[in-house]
């Protein structure tokens, strides 16, 4: 175990406070779609802060029938389902109304045109915008006295502190624990990186 | 005094909470700018909920190193000085960090281009994210059991509720009651027209 002075503070941090992380728009693809926009699968550019995840190389534009957003971000792994998460600001742009829905709940939620040099996609739904959550570690779940599922408020330690309520609190091994806001919801509260939060239960 | 059911509800409605209002991006000019900008004064399009303040059928695009946000509301009446209130996404888009302040709390801002198509005029300063804030009348005010210049918390009831820390209170008999949010804290919170907040002293 490193037991440095700033492995220790930050040990002690983890305690009471959560990391805050602001998600900007970004894609998730299936891996028939990114063969079809890329001629190839994705390929990482850096990782994310979830286990297992990254920001690939790819990007896509999205055209929507007001306005198009160009070299939008991609995540992967490549998923079962693609699913576009924009903020309420980026939805006025594109002229779509994203629903706040939580990761994967797609169901009935707008459609949106995908497009790359290569190829034009149109999927029939996925665009939301993701509901306010924090990823937990079991361990971290069990300290901070909450369970999957549940939703709790999130106060940010913030340039314009705030209290995000409805907040649902996510539990899986494969997570690290972070709080993920959207970027209306960081630039509402003024969030910077390594920003702090804390879990109001 | 209008005593039809729909006037009582509101009576009531408002002995409890507060209409909240998003403040999209604008811009307050003198009247040199004005007459400068458009060879005349400001005229007005429309009046705003605040008494006396009124949308004017003017507007000016606003130049930031990065880019051109065009077509920006310039709010009547004319002032002192001018001032440019955006939102956080606003001054990524122009490639200016707008601070959070209060309106007339400019000095040491950043300054901007303002462009119309008979003029342009370079302003030293003036560049805010304003500050949360609620209007109150004197009499509201003391229902509130709050008073001019105390900073609150403002809940709001809305599709992502939130509360809002750090809330400014101005109080004058020349108010409306109206809390009032920037876009992104309006699209942070899921705001909608019409709907209402607390203010949790």
């Amino acid at each position: 175990m490193d037991k440095s002075p700033e492995a220790l503070a930050q040990a002690v941090l983890g305690r009471i406070f959560i990391e805050l992380e602001a998600s900007a728009r970004h894609v998730h693809l299936t891996e028939a779609q990114a063969q079809a926009l890329f001629g190839h699968g994705l390929t990482q550019d850096r990782p994310l802060s979830q286990p297992g995840q990254f920001l690939a190389r790819e990007r896509v534009d999205l055209v929507g029938p007001k306005g198009t957003i160009c070299r939008v971000a991609v995540l992967g792994p490549a998923r079962k389902e693609a699913q576009v998460e924009i903020s309420v600001t980026d939805g006025r742009l594109l002229g779509i109304r994203p629903p706040v829905r939580q990761s994967g709940d797609v169901a009935g939620t707008p459609g949106i045109l995908l497009s790359s040099s290569r190829e034009r996609i149109a999927i029939r739904e996925g665009v939301i915008a993701a509901r306010r959550h924090v990823h937990l570690t079991p361990e971290t779940a069990e300290r901070f006295h909450v369970t999957d599922g549940q939703t709790v408020q999130l106060q940010t330690f913030t340039q314009r502190p705030a209290i995000f309520q409805d907040v649902v609190v996510r539990v899986s091994r494969d997570f690290a624990d972070r709080a993920h806001l959207d970027l209306d919801e960081a630039n509402a509260c003024g969030m910077e990186p390594g920003d702090l939060g804390r879990i109001l239960s």
